[in-house]
């Protein structure tokens, strides 16, 4: 199992937010479809809670027949969790006056901070001041509140609340209000959550804390979260890793994979979003379920309550339809999924219960004696849930038939009852009659298309196999640099002193030496022997071809020519550069394949990887592949299988294999080296030449860039 | 505007099939819930149906009040449709006597043909010889029947006929019943469906010759079609031209994408399945729109009806949610749409209706005053609709708000009532109150997620753009070939004579001669001059490399060694293959890029060829394209642009650009060539050679497989 040997963070205590004993409403009104009224609805009537309820409000006596309080200060004693849905303007009175009598939390649903104008931000950063003077915690400002379902309790506002009342184990975090609702309202069709977070402008509490704690709830079992913009994105990693460890599945969903999408919710939560496929890149490594939309969301998270997957599940599908069966295994094939081979026990069963002109091997298609004769259905669901070869059951429905539709579904949870692997049905109709109900009751957790069915059984079997792998060697996602790329003067070093720095920390580099004058040229290019580089020293410089700074090729013989010739052109292209002179060095042997690796600074995640062959494979094909740091050499090998064009480095139409090992070990050591150089900023290592088996790979040429 | 220059087939005319003036239903009967009944119930009672209807039982003298008559040959008269409900072993004679008093059309629900058993397969044949004899067309058998909305009439057993009655502009072609039936439910989202054919085994008249119908139908405007397989590919082909050329988009979805839905759908329908990349290539030609699952078929059928679009439509969103808005444009911009930018009028009129705090930029969101104030909502959303830049209006709603979401559909309805842009809500959530169903029921047809969003308006605006470029050039698909690949014994032309024939029919090839000794071969060199290729022939031997029959760069002194060293290579590989002789040609120039052509015969759509670069680009990035045959010059360069690795060609990294115009010259002779060679059965001409403009292409090497 995962180890918890890992954890760099310390995440708060949530248990009183979520379950608190006691409960302020600063605001609290009787005046109706005010907010603070809404919110004491909720807490009062709503809600299953059992604690002390202290209405907060200097013009009442009482509200909703509790005794009314003027302010915090007269209360007879501090409560667990303060909510807050006074006017922007007394807010930070009110917080304060409650973080100095020891209240643990506040819940600050009110408007108008950061996300509005100058006079909010600088409100706001004075919540974050007496947070971080008085201890009290924040949730907010400008959301629609926290929801415990499982007790239940809503501190909140929305008028929804009451309608969407049903524990469960799934956990949901998200940041705006309005689409956490949308993915609630999934409890029609058997969606169970149980807590949910929905954060607002997050000026202390944020995302990776409500993840942690659902991590450490026993009453969740799988973590949904719906991310806009992260505050902290090391915290968020710190967060996963947390779940993970547990055996949680976290299912995330992030906006900003277009440029649009990045700006709005950049403008809409004021957080920083990054770049999406470093975000991709953090996810997949976390185990972190990365889904396209809200209801796959809800999809995957559903089918994660159903079962947790081995990653080795074959599939079965149980149609009445013969179209609904090919196209249910079409789509099978197309996630890249395996339909399972019945045992001849599993045919048998079949051949029995299902009359001969039956599709009786996968998919099976009944035909229509799932309307004409229900008990020969069932058992022949039955004989195939209980295939040892199958790890879930599909059972496409394409239409609505009414009373017969309700029957097909009884039928379903009947069998189900009885086994353990998962029966899923399809309900591929628009219609959504008494038999879809039926199905979501049970706890079917009906999906809504084939197409849904194909992205949320790919993301569930996926993570089975991120489970297992895990199992033998987990990795933790340790963000030491966290959020890099701060603005500020920044400057490249010269690839002698790139080289040098690299070379220190283990990486394979030509050795170089610079020559001065074209007399200095010569001896070395001596020395040396063989084969020469020659190439313009800088600082002004970075593309030294481009100014005619490079010569490949070169000998002592050709050696002052080349010198000569090399400060010519650079004079001519660029007069105003400093020149330090010529780099030599001798060149790879001939043949080699060129790779690159880069490191970065994502905004939010803080150090990536970007590794690949060079040239067309990046340009035309995109073929990369990225990691957080650390990379160890085996993180690496994974990283170069990755590539779509790996086979260029594992022996492609008879060319020999390259020296693997040694390009893990060259990717792991940069890997190192970006860690423990806390100014870097950027490091660009291209190419990476690579030998065949045995013969290395080395760092070629090297552009670091560093804060100034 | 499209031409109608190619009419290749003739396609019958199902006007009395689809409206006939009179029924006869064979099979009739009173027995409740019988085939015979419900046939005679959806006829009778509940369609509009306004002509004679003819019960035939021997068993009754009347069925439904109707005079029932003891066979067919005692009919009063021929009618326009005879209904076959009857068991199998009847169907035959039944039909024959239909079509011996001169019946037009056959549709026979019965089952147990050739989907069933050896039997009915013959009996199948039978009704083809009876169709092709008395003229009489079939429709069937093994299918639920067909439906005309717009009637109403509806000739199916189907017990769901009567609940989903409604006429609208969509025809829809499918081969089995069940998810025909789940498409029509999209009525409950207000999706309007004419005409429903449904054609199981299509022992005559298959989907083709509906499409051709409902491509002539006025009543129609937009064509869905779901296909597990085809009869006959090219006259699907046409079919598809023909409603092209009438101005009817095709949206269709093709079981058969993974081997398990091919396999599925080839023992479902008895049809061939076909190649899913051919049929994806086909469908892009003639401009059916290809979808990814049955609900998405109905929504880009449901915006088609909408309005038609131009393919440059720029696109506002409008919300009233913040994570709404970010969500909404963030699935925009992922399917490379883009947002329109307000002219100032527009912002000007946003600032009036919206509240400061509203963000009144594309994505709008204009906060809670969607409940607050409609009347500013529905201002807004004019304001919106009407800016000139704005192609479409898509409205997210995020969560079912009860009387508020009422309010807000009317407020879409009010506004879309006044203006032509469409405004297409994106009903978010999984509960569909009296909100969504104003939506569908005024016609906005809601969307049910935003990635179906995404999907269904990437595919209406890309349509637009294939229609706008079809209006200058408008590419008829002729499929000249029909099916090929039949089986039959093949045989493998060698070099030289493939070569001959490519350079026969103006394919520039390189001129080989043949070497039967190295005397031969040295006089050959001589003559030749330059570097030299040779290469074994042998009728025996296709890969002339992995038998060491291939030697690059001779020269006329190394010719005879050469020629002596493929002779012993080869007699020691393969010593049974009869030799030739050695095949001596110049080489081309250094520096080229190699590409390939092939064309192969789909057993559906016939010739189609496959056009890219060689070796990495094919073999780990798949990077080739396809077309169906005849491939004219121009579109041969469109498909040198659809490659990724297009910019080697163009002048990658300041290399040379390269000689398109031969490449696409080459590629077009190959079309003609492999269209005027009836017995082809495939050709691979791997490597052409192609130069720097100027220097021309070059087919280096070509296998060319015909029938024996």
């Amino acid at each position: 199992m995962l180890t918890d040997a890992y954890q760099p963070y310390v995440f708060p205590n949530l248990t009183r937010l979520f379950s608190p004993r006691s409960i302020v409403v600063i605001g609290a009104s009787e005046k109706p479809h005010s907010i603070g009224n809404l919110a004491m609805q909720n807490i009062v009537e709503h809600s299953g809670f059992k604690g002390e309820v202290y209405p907060v409000n200097p013009k009442q006596d009482s509200v909703m027949g509790l005794t009314c309080y003027p302010d915090v200060a007269s209360l007879p004693k501090p409560a667990d969790v303060v909510v807050v849905v006074i006017p922007a303007g007394g807010v930070c009175a009110a917080v304060e006056q409650a973080g100095e009598i020891g209240c643990a939390f506040a819940v600050i649903l009110t408007s108008g901070f950061s996300e509005a104008d100058d006079w909010g931000r600088a409100e706001e950063a004075k919540l974050v001041e007496i947070s971080q003077r008085s201890g009290i915690r924040i949730y907010g400002p400008n959301c629609p509140g926290l929801v415990n379902l499982n007790l239940p309790l809503g501190m909140t506002f929305s008028p929804a609340f009451k309608d969407d009342i049903a524990p469960g184990p799934i956990g949901l975090a998200t940041q705006g209000g309005g689409l956490g609702r949308n993915m609630i309202q999934h409890n029609e069709r058997g969606a169970q959550f149980g807590l949910w977070s929905s954060s607002g402008n997050e000026c202390d509490l944020q995302v990776a804390d409500f993840v942690h704690h659902m991590a450490q709830d026993p009453d969740i079992k799988v973590i949904g979260c719906l991310v806009e913009g992260f505050k902290d994105g090391a915290r968020f990693a710190a967060a996963c890793a947390e779940a993970a460890r547990r055996g949680k599945p976290v299912v995330g969903l992030k906006v900003g994979r277009s440029e649009y999408g990045a700006r709005a919710a950049a403008s809409h939560t004021a957080s920083i979003t990054g770049s999406a496929e470093v975000n991709s890149t953090v996810f997949r490594q976390l185990g972190v379920v990365e889904v396209d939309d809200l209801d796959e969301l809800v999809d995957v998270a559903m089918l994660f309550c159903r079962k947790m997957p081995t990653g080795d599940e074959q599939i079965a599908v149980f149609a009445s339809s013969g179209g609904a069966a090919s196209l249910c295994a079409d789509n099978v094939g197309m996630a890249g999924l395996t339909l399972a081979e019945f045992t001849s026990e599993t045919s048998a069963r079949l051949a029995e219960a299902l009359p001969a002109y039956a599709n009786m091997s996968n998919p099976i298609d009944t035909t229509s004696i799932s309307i004409s004769h229900p008990d020969a259905y069932r058992e022949a669901l039955a004989a195939c849930a209980a295939d040892a070869n199958v790890g879930l059951v599909l059972a496409p429905l394409p239409m609505d038939y009414g009373s017969y539709s309700v029957v097909n579904a009884e039928s379903l949870k009947a069998v189900q009852d009885g086994v353990d692997v998962p029966i899923v049905p399809i309900w591929m109709s628009e219609r959504q009659g008494e038999g879809y109900h039926t199905l979501a009751r049970a706890g079917l957790g009906p999906l809504k298309s084939l197409r849904n069915m194909r992205k949320a059984l790919r993301r569930w079997v996926d993570y089975g196999a991120w489970r297992a792998a895990q199992d033998s060697e987990w990795r933790p996602a340790i963000i030491r640099t966290g959020s890099g790329g701060e603005p500020g003067a920044t400057r490249t070093l010269n690839e002698i002193e790139g080289k040098q720095a690299l070379a220190a920390a283990g990486v394979p580099v030509t050795a170089p030496e610079i020559a001065q004058t074209a007399e200095d040229a010569v001896r070395i290019a001596g020395a040396m022997g063989g084969r020469l580089a020659m190439k313009i020293v800088s600082p002004q410089i970075v593309h030294k071809s481009d100014v005619g700074g490079v010569r490949l090729g070169e000998t002592v013989d050709t050696a002052k020519f080349a010198y000569d010739q090399i400060i010519t052109n650079v004079r001519e292209a660029s007069p105003k550069a400093e020149l330090s002179g010529v780099l030599i060095e001798p060149m790879a042997p001939e043949g080699g394949i060129e790779a690159f690796v880069g490191v970065s600074c994502d905004p939010v995640f803080g150090q990536v990887m970007t590794f690949g062959l060079g040239g067309i494979y990046v340009e035309m094909f995109a073929d990369v592949t990225r990691r957080m740091l650390p990379i160890t050499q085996a993180m690496a090998m994974d990283m170069i299988g990755e590539l779509k064009s790996a086979r260029l480095l594992t022996g492609y139409r008879g060319q020999p294999t390259r020296d693997l090992e040694a390009l893990a070990a060259l990717i792991a050591r940069v890997s190192d080296f970006a860690e423990a150089t806390p100014g870097l900023i950027e490091m660009d290592i291209n190419p990476v030449w690579v030998g065949t088996e045995g013969e290395g790979a080395i760092a070629l040429d090297a552009v670091l860039v560093v804060k100034a």
